[in-house]
């Protein structure tokens, strides 16, 4: 297999993107590092708790109603088969790093035996359809999740082809391809087309995986076929099915978050391995309309609770926020395909943000709970409604889709910081560890040393047996860098948000980049109505926030106001996680709903923020992360 | 019939509420005057539209299919008897005043007709749960909304006894109250609890008028049995179905507002009737939380379009508002209730708020369409979801409780300005129109000359045959007022709201009541994250909104401030009804969404703001009652 341990997504040879993944097997973190600890936790924490809850919600045992290793009724979701192909593919992209996981790799091999054993002849695999409604097959695609959970088992499949384990599960997959080739894949036959858009990134992936033109056409073909009125339910208008413009002609992002985005990705891929420029141009509107106009500042997408949606332009209620944690990884996987087809840094600057804030909150500390909606602002006296944000991460959800779909990112992360092309190598995120590769056939190691994102300096050891450019990103959020090579300062500028440093390395340098990380006091767009008056702070990458827990019990957090001219932060507190800073606490003058009186006392108060994707790991509580200020 | 075209509420004798309001045939608006013209639209579209609307809708055809007239389907929502008992309800209100319209006497005489002959012999009057699930005569409660439309049905015969017209309408309400007593009535028999609040003060006005002292217990009862858990739906929770905690313990209004409203209003009359302190405190505490955290400056309720209910406190955004139509109107009645209850003006503030901004604003200018949801911000490039505003009224409502239950407010609309006690006479909303009544036996006749909303002179000439108190609402909004008698100057102050006149009024007098009326630039509760570095214009009672239309074509109602230091306000425009404001257009200072960069450049704009209640009535577009401030 030569595709074998290569990351998430790898174009083909033929689809020249501008930048190339490298292998996973390339990229290793540091375990101290933050990336580190992440992929220790979900390794040792929320992939067996996802196994756990598999078996507990009935999702295993589903498909054993099917093998008739089971009897009684169907439970859980109808797309249920859907959170088991995701926990394989987390396991699958975590045993290429760690293949002596011997409880994982049992849960793995029994897991494809099941999926194989459940199969039908003709190749058909899905739990509910199978066992409950088998008449309906293929009769509700609007709603029947049928191609989105096939487009997971086609995932999780590359993945273990990648990952060199469970090699029986590819088999699996392109039996079950191959037939939806044979039922959708020609022009003048039936139209398939799923309501929740996930199949088409996944076919060009197999097609990656197998060279098997067939699944990258299909996967062109369902994406053409959108915006056609072909899918219709009686609850859901067509935005939401993702089914209201030809991909080709949209100018918005619209409907349910997680599915346009997830659309997004497999336009990307079909963009990519067909070099239709078109496509990708429709991919370049959405993306400016997205990052323009209806993003967060965690990188969470997604307005509305109902629907699960996208707003207007700048509607970005930070209570009423939905921004669900599947929509930031999809933005991750959107992003990241953006970054490999065009090599622009803003693909990657916006992956960071979603990565370590929306993502990167939607799990406790402890790595067993998980958010599905991710707001940015806890009001004091919120009832638990729905409406608005839920007040803590839940161990699952009865809708399932987010933590396993944490657990194959996390567990594929080191996937996500490091491209080639034939210049170079370009690194795009920064942790601690080592990235051993090849460019143009010529052997390249870099060993790197930070403790990025607490503090802004990258160190790396380059070795490299050509000369090579080595390509450092410069974050979006960074103003001010500084580059030496040897210890000797390199006039270098970034240029498209890359430093690049182009030399002779075969006798090995140090590089030391320090990227300015100071404290910024962020204001929103001024159309941005609901944090008007507000603004937040971040540092490097991390957005901050500022919970109830860390202020004194007689204040409320809403009566506390940041300096936005001069914050006064005073630096780092003991912990690198928390910032202390000064500002004011200002009680409401009146009881008045609305008056004219003007504010009137405030006095002084210190208080710390915390980064955002710690929040909610103490007592329950208020929390924002757009604070007024004291101008305000 | 002693209750003789009494007005809406009526408390007994043995009630000895505060105030006492004054029969309907009391007082009359002239033509000219805002509210004569808003009864005259009501009479002349609005009422006539609804009794079509009736027609075509079904709703009269369901009680035909229990008759036997027709035959098919029932048609339209479970509740939709409700269409026709308020539409009856209004159209007696509107013959208390106009005995000569024979089109609209002849809809009331026929319906009731109607509605005798539906009736069964036990006296259950519900056309679905006659026609079809007899099976389940109460035993949905919590959905089946059977007391709720009971409840119209007595407002209707209530209205109908004080109009004097439809006289059996009396006779088909008390056979089915009587039902209901033997039903519901007993301490230990079945407990009989809606899960939609209405019943309770129509039955106390029932006892009202009929004094049959049963109808008052039941409605006690009912009020006491919630917060027991007698009501369940899978769909929503207690606090929706206003079972969430007893009336007595309540301290904060919660759940589907219309329904926390109607229900309150019901509390106040059990209170005022059985001297129930400890109900009536009740009351104010929720009043307290409601005025104080939960209205929007319009007079609406219901942050939620889910489950259409109150939210979190200080929770109110303007776009998202659902501000119900139904739910404004409520407050007046609730409001209504309280004013006669304690005689304070702030309940009386908060009615005119409701009216002259909420209630007013849900219907057009031509009186046939209507909103359910009234938005204080419509956003430029609204996509026209549910989850925030519509941006037109339409012309009705697939549950259309909203637009008949306008019209018997409008119809009844001079039963709300005036009142009176053993001591004289209390004027609390202001309207060109006579009051011909009666203090302590003795004659009162008050001639009002006024232009107000929009100026605030009211000129009032007054004969009594004995001494009284006349007492003259000074608003809430209005802090300089000056008073002359007879061409001479008054030193009065307002206590308690109220400028009060004590005199010999034998001969005659005129009163010239000044209440300055300048612009007011009103802001927010600093805890009202949504609206935070807005501020509003209000002008009198009524609150203003800037509207796309005014603006020129290239500028974004987005990019519009206000100057809330000198907000340079030039006075009225040509009409009365608009302001000329003077500001500045902002642009945007960048693309992106989040930034450190300082807004730049604004240039100077004067533009127009027009009264929320008239918005929508041009060109569909963007809309905002709260503008961002040059300073912000």
């Amino acid at each position: 297999m030569t595709d074998l341990h290569h990351g998430p997504v790898r174009p083909t040879a033929a689809a020249k993107p501008a930048l190339c993944p490298v292998a996973l097997a390339d990229v290793a973190f540091e375990p101290e590092s933050l990336f580190g600890q992440w992929q220790h936790r979900n390794a040792t924490r929320t992939l067996p708790h996802c196994v756990k809850q598999l078996k507990a919600s009935g999702a295993l045992d589903n498909l054993r109603l099917v093998t008739g290793e089971k009897s009684g009724g169907f439970r859980n979701m109808w797309f249920a088969d859907s959170d088991v192909h995701k926990t394989l593919e987390a396991a699958a992209w975590h045993l290429a790093r760690q293949p002596g996981d011997a409880t994982l790799a049992a849960f793995l091999d029994s897991t494809v035996a099941l999926l194989a054993k459940a199969q039908g002849d003709d190749g058909y695999l899905n739990s509910y359809y199978t066992a409950v409604k088998p008449d309906r097959r293929w009769r509700e695609l609007h709603r029947s999740h049928e191609l989105y959970v096939a487009g997971h088992l086609f995932q999780a499949a590359v993945a273990a082809a990648r990952a060199g384990v469970g090699s029986e599960l590819l088999a699996v997959a392109r039996r079950f391809a191959d037939l939806l080739v044979d039922t959708f894949g020609a022009a003048d036959g039936p139209d398939g087309l799923d309501g929740h858009p996930e199949v088409e990134t996944a076919l060009v992936e197999l097609y990656r995986v197998t060279g098997h033109r067939p699944y990258l056409d299909l996967a062109g073909r369902m994406i053409d076929l959108r915006g056609r009125g072909l899918l219709n339910d009686e609850r859901f208008d067509s935005a939401y099915l993702q089914d209201h413009v030809p991909v080709r002609e949209a100018r918005e992002v619209a409907g349910h978050a997680v599915r346009q985005l997830y659309l997004l990705a497999g336009v990307v891929d079909v963009a990519v391995e067909t070099h239709d420029d078109e496509l990708l141009a429709a991919a370049r509107r959405l993306w400016d309309d997205a990052f323009g106009r209806k993003t967060y500042i965690t990188g969470a997408h997604g307005s509305r609770h109902r629907d699960e949606a996208f707003g207007d332009p700048y509607e970005l209620p930070a209570d009423r926020a939905y921004a669900e944690t599947c929509a930031a990884i999809a933005s991750v996987q959107w992003n990241w395909r953006m970054l490999l087809a065009t090599g622009e840094s803003r693909f990657a600057d916006e992956l960071e943000r979603a990565l370590y804030n929306a993502v990167a909150g939607s799990t406790s500390l402890e790595g067993k709970r998980f958010s599905q909606s991710n707001p940015l602002h806890l009001r004091t006296g919120h009832d638990g409604s729905e409406e608005d944000a839920p007040s803590h991460r839940p161990p699952w959800h009865s809708r399932a889709c987010c933590p396993p779909n944490l657990a194959r990112l996390i567990a594929s992360l080191h996937g996500y910081t490091t491209t080639t092309d034939h210049d170079g190598v370009q690194v795009h995120l920064y942790s601690a560890g080592t990235i051993r590769t090849e460019v143009d056939g010529s052997a390249v190691e870099i060993t790197t040393r930070t403790d990025y994102p607490w503090h802004g300096r990258v160190e790396l050891t380059v070795t490299a047996s050509a000369p090579l450019t080595l390509s450092l990103r410069v974050p979006g959020w960074c103003t001010s860098t500084r580059v030496r090579v040897n210890g000797a300062p390199v006039d270098a500028v970034p240029r498209n948000g890359y430093l690049r440093l182009r030399r002779d390395w075969s006798a090995g340098a140090t590089v030391v980049l320090d990227l300015d990380m100071p404290v910024r006091v962020v204001r929103p767009h001024p159309r941005i109505d609901a944090i008007r008056g507000c603004v937040a702070l971040t540092r490097g990458p991390l957005v901050y926030c500022v919970e109830q827990a860390d202020l004194p019990t007689d204040i409320v957090l809403e009566d506390v106001r940041i300096d936005p001219i001069n914050p006064a932060i005073t630096g780092l507190r003991g912990s690198p996680q928390a910032l202390t800073v000064r500002g004011a606490v200002e009680p409401p003058p009146t009881d008045k709903l609305y008056t004219d009186a003007v504010p009137a006392t405030s006095s002084p108060i210190t208080f710390a923020a915390v980064p955002y994707f710690l929040w909610g790991n103490r007592t329950p509580g208020p929390m924002r992360v757009w604070m007024p200020t004291t101008t305000g």
